[in-house]
């Protein structure tokens, strides 16, 4: 039977709504532990200054919360439905061991602000877990873009073929994608790297908590300044942290299509290693990519996590019970979207290109834009270039080679410009795979 | 160390990719085994008519697949991760029990249809669950809109004091509301009730499968004819289904906003049994109507797991790994909708009224509207009537009870016509609650 | 400057927030003045007939609707700006023309269940259409089906080519696809097919209006009978019309798809007719399937009008402003929806296979799975035979005719079924296009 | 009959194929025109400095485009039906009024880059309107909150009276709010400001654009530098824009639930101006706040402009034709939301307050929880003075102005730390309202 911290005597308790107010809340709680664990270590420090816990005190609730870590890192404590949540499950096992000390951990604190500020911790956490998952991806691409920037491939437009581009080109366009969406984590870190802490259930309390010492205990960037508004906050910064990784998983999304058509039969561009593949059940003959197509749909679970926040947060302000369906929703957008970019680099590094049916696959039309171009160097209006271009008996099998070193537009096959990404790279703190170290 | 079926000799497994593949599959799978298990008990039924199984065969995996259904219902089995999924369990069960017997139970099926066919039988069942909510609130509430009739309650537009309304006219749009709500759960159960088994991969098998067989053993309405649409249909019958669910969903979340306002100090109209509210952490004064606001924000969670789906299926025709993701998404959506919807029947039985408060809250200026229909009927039109009637100097402390009972347009507070709403609950199998037998 | 019904003496009226509050909302009513107009006509004889109006007033206002009527399809009389709304234009005409006779038309109606019946009628109308439109496509299908059932086609799962499939197969998914959508769009207008009017504004009105009059007249199923319920189905019903069509529109992605893949280079299955492609204005060379991919994409909007519908709907009951933009939300999905599945049934009737490209794109392992199931007939428990039928050695190039035969469960190339297809096909009213007349 | 730059001689043309294909494409073109004529003009003098274009035809060009924007501006010039989009309009009327140097604008350029660069510009100017409303209306807030400081306002959470709160810290919310969302728009403004011109089709050409110049001549932060990565970035910043305008809009949503139950008769919290209110067809009494409910319904917009790009979004790399409907969105997205955002300053300024229904709100409960604080103080464990202070018997009509002054925590409404807020509104470039200049 779980325990309730405000129950009232005389109320008879409702096992089945029990249930679903809880719903499995508490085991949720268990990404949460050790972020609520320290934010409690802060806020105990902060009652000490103020005088509310003396010395003795808070040695004793930091050494037990030091204890429950080691604990819940070990298995020997266990979180589950025989307590409310998380939260509670703190406070119960310091008034448990430490008593009266214990009872005071809560003094100027709201179940509203502990939660706020694990949130807060867990986003920041993930946030820089995805930068760094951006930032090995581009390494990665940009080093094979350099490599492989003479290998010819199909560019294709409206899934038909359009102009000979390079597996180069491709790279590089991962490569800078992969920049924006570390940029993006990065800013958006900083954006939500605000201290919740102190603010109560939305309206502070009286008593001169010592906000500036825990935003700086918790290494938080700036202190969230307005009670209210960190409640406001609720939802919202999942919402901007969700969006982060949206694009980077919208980016994913993309590149799993190109793989997948490339690892088809007609496509045949791209190998996957074994390991990549798996079975059927019926079709002996099968080796089928499913993990390329998971790392595809794992994007609808982070839209999904986006969508299930945004339905809640139709609401006046203050706290309502509500936000609490916001926890399941960033674990899954998080675990699902980040479960499949930790896949992305080893994927990266270990595909083989095809070369040969890459080849095969440029056909003489290809080569018309090249020629259009080409004739308007040479005073043709384009317009009038491009007509001529269209006349398919002007078309003949041209050099593929060629026609990548004279695509000499910045960013472009014959100028890629790779420097100007790996400039981007550095001044994020990543780098180049394989680069020398500078 | 997990089995896979169609593991190659020589292909070494990432335990990495392997994880991110398989997920909590499994233990979702759990939801669909007994489903699966009966399923697979009818295509051996098919398997034996069309001479794959003899009698003897086909009498032990009926026997086994019985024992394993009472083993896994009294926990002797555990689905867990040293399975790949809950459909290769139950054969591997076979096999490991029966031998031979068991490796032919997979002649002409595939996991394809295996997965389908379970996820046909849960959703009809869930649907069907959906429908007995939705008449059970529609019998609360037609019996409470009957008792409750002359109730006077503010009526709001934009929140806004509008006329004189009654409770009774409050039940009777729900009442009505769910009716809607379960012939909607109704027409798509019929709609959904198409047999999939016997599709196998999306292609057929060059066996003459008894699939008419397996349509009446399972209880379906209609064999799903072709294989290749029994392969589109997954996804898009998921999304019918949670669609069906999402009816009664907007309804619960609007009647949830009615009683968070109702329940608040300012409105005051409703009181709520003391198991319905929980407390503070922080503020020792605090009675919360949780239960309330997590059945409003339910409808997010239902809405996740459409916007999830719908991301899956942007495909080609055929099987996609990303199909897998739509199972946990309408256990999601059925998990927390039904969950809510489950404690509905007991909050409309308990809710008690607070009949001063409403009757306070009702002021002058909501009987303009009377007053300016009453100018109209003696002859005055309406544009007319309404402009003198906009005067405030004419508004009066009117009689509510006189309102209510000239309220006569059909549906209307002095003429609810429950007994059209009765008639179509008839229709669907429900009844009004204590009503009498007839 | 816009005429304001409600307009109350020295209130001084902001331009911009006027402009916000109307948006483009006259504009949008164009789709709905016929149907408003109809309504209005039902709702002043249901006024005589409870002495409201008399006679000769019935009978000039409805001379006069009649009138209206016919000036706006000839485009004399213009519905923009001057006008806040639709539903007060048809008043201030009425009143404008025949004096006291129009200034009687809003007796016990309220714009709220104005916009109700207009919008009602509106959605049986698009939802016919639809049914309409999935029968033909139907229709053409079933036909193709039968003629084009012995021309092989690869058959797919995760893009990889897995067993010999048909033209036939292909033809009949989609055939069943498009039954199933019309009848998800028969049940719904089923469903949504109560008349609102005479709801007023969520209460009803101090007149006996005639309901049953009204409901008869606009051709309703039933009453919408509670008038506070009339309020809690505006989106509601717009959200389930929606599903309806997006259950089509859901095929529609995955046809669009196949094309897509299949008019490729590298698939070259499909040759679209010249009109169905255009150019680009930089590439000489390109024909591409636009309209293919604007089809595909039309899902989007369908999902997106849902989308805003829903994040309107997380309100209290009783009619607020916010749901007035759910009129431009049903006009964008079912605009983009229908009039991408209105070029469905020609696309279909046009496109032309390749039959030399997919007869080479079989090869030898795609009958692995026919020799499985061969070897498992025989005798071989299917688990030993999969694993026999794994052996590349015993691939060998296959008759892919014979292939096509021998694959008889019902519903698969060699078992089409399509008799049965037919069936539902005419039992929804539809039939398959060049049929024998029965 | 609309012109198509394209057009190959001999192919008919399909008028409901065009249709549809166009949609209403070149209409919303309107919005991007200056734009376009802007990039135009930098990627003509960028041919002029490759030695495409003479110092003639480049004058020409510039006069002409000039000539042009001054035309639309007028009116002289309208984009209509006439055209196949924005971009072919302006190449089409510098032939039509240059001849050869007209025919020569497009060398080197896509309608796929030309659309991007003016996106890009587009989405650019809304990001800085965004910001910019954002810190007007936090200027606003700043100044109400330091005026308003000490005006009791009950404080909520789950819609239940929890603690005594103040005007002050409902405004000081507000303004760190806006704050974080200017940032958010400040921070995507940067994101997304990379040049895509140069890009052409995606592959680049075989000339060397000037791309640097470009780039600089059009105000841009950066190059995009690679080819196809420009393409994969349509759509993908198009939702980074759309989530900058959701931070505000989320709040938006909130803030205008507040005024909706402030402005109820029951809370009566606040009076808004009559301009802010609208009247009812049938209701001669009704005052209601239809703009405060459209700016909450506006997010419900933006929502479903995101949701219709991530659904389009589910493509290999590459243009498709599917990223036309982008361009719908976010007009849709941006035109609701900043025109809800536009009309918050004024509204915010204007609302009046009801001080005396505000005190009156207060009850005794809502001192308990300063009760239990100052018992901890004073040195009982808290979770013992939690207890003791739900004990009604305590509770008593306490003294809002000292318990809000007593409030002292960081940021609750005895501290409430505006300065904190005034430094970040200043380093963004804003200033509070009425403030001092500096």
């Amino acid at each position: 039977m779980t325990q309730l911290l405000w129950q009232k005597p005389g109320v008879q308790v409702d096992e089945r709504i029990q249930h679903f107010c809880a719903g499995a809340d508490v085991i949720l709680d268990r990404e949460f532990l050790l972020f609520d664990i320290q934010a409690s270590r802060a806020h105990a420090q902060g009652l000490q200054m103020i005088g509310i816990l003396d010395a003795t005190e808070l040695d004793a609730i930091e050494r037990e919360l030091a204890t429950l870590a080691d604990d819940f890192a070990s298995g020997r404590f266990v979180l589950d439905e025989t307590y409310e949540d998380g939260h509670s499950a703190i406070e119960a096992r310091l008034i448990d061991r430490l008593g009266d000390a214990g009872r005071k951990i809560h003094t100027g604190r709201s179940r509203n602000d502990q939660v706020l500020v694990a949130t807060r911790l867990w986003l920041k956490d993930r946030l820089a877990r995805l930068r760094e998952l951006c930032l090995e991806t581009t390494g990665i691409a940009l080093t094979r873009a350099d490599v492989e920037s003479g290998l010819p491939l199909p560019g294709y437009t409206h899934l038909q073929r359009a102009v000979v581009s390079s597996a180069g080109m491709w790279w590089s366009a991962w490569a800078e994608a992969f920049i924006d969406n570390a940029a993006r984590a990065d800013d958006t870190l900083a954006w939500v790297d605000a201290n919740p802490l102190g603010s109560a259930a939305g309206y502070g309390v009286n008593l001169p908590l010592a906000r500036e010492h825990t935003t700086q205990a918790l290494g938080f960037g700036r202190m969230q300044v307005s009670a209210t508004y960190a409640q406001l906050s609720r939802g919202k910064f999942e919402m901007a942290a969700i969006e982060a990784l949206s694009s980077g998983m919208l980016d994913l999304r993309r590149l799993a299509w190109d793989l997948s058509l490339f690892t088809s039969a007609e496509f045949g561009f791209v190998t996957l290693p074994a390991q990549y593949t798996t079975g059927s059940s019926i079709m002996p003959n099968k080796r089928n990519p499913d993990v390329i197509e998971l790392m595809r749909a794992s994007y609808a679970s982070v839209a999904a996590a986006r969508s299930e926040i945004e339905q809640l947060l139709s609401l006046p302000s203050g706290y309502h019970r509500d936000l609490q369906f916001s926890k399941g929703a960033i674990f899954h957008a998080f675990g699902r979207g980040l479960g499949a970019l930790e896949l992305l680099p080893d994927l990266l590094r270990n595909l083989e290109w095809k070369p040969e049916a890459m080849r095969a696959a440029l056909e003489p039309s290809m080569y018309a834009t090249d020629l259009a171009v080409d004739l308007a160097r040479a005073g043709t209006p384009f317009r009038d270039a491009y007509r001529q271009a269209a006349d398919p008996a002007r078309w003949e099998a041209g050099d593929a080679d060629a026609s990548l070193a004279a695509r000499v537009s910045p960013g472009a096959a014959g100028d890629l410009r790779l420097d100007l990404l790996r400039e981007r790279l550095h001044a994020l703190g990543g780098q180049a795979e394989g680069a020398p170290q500078t």
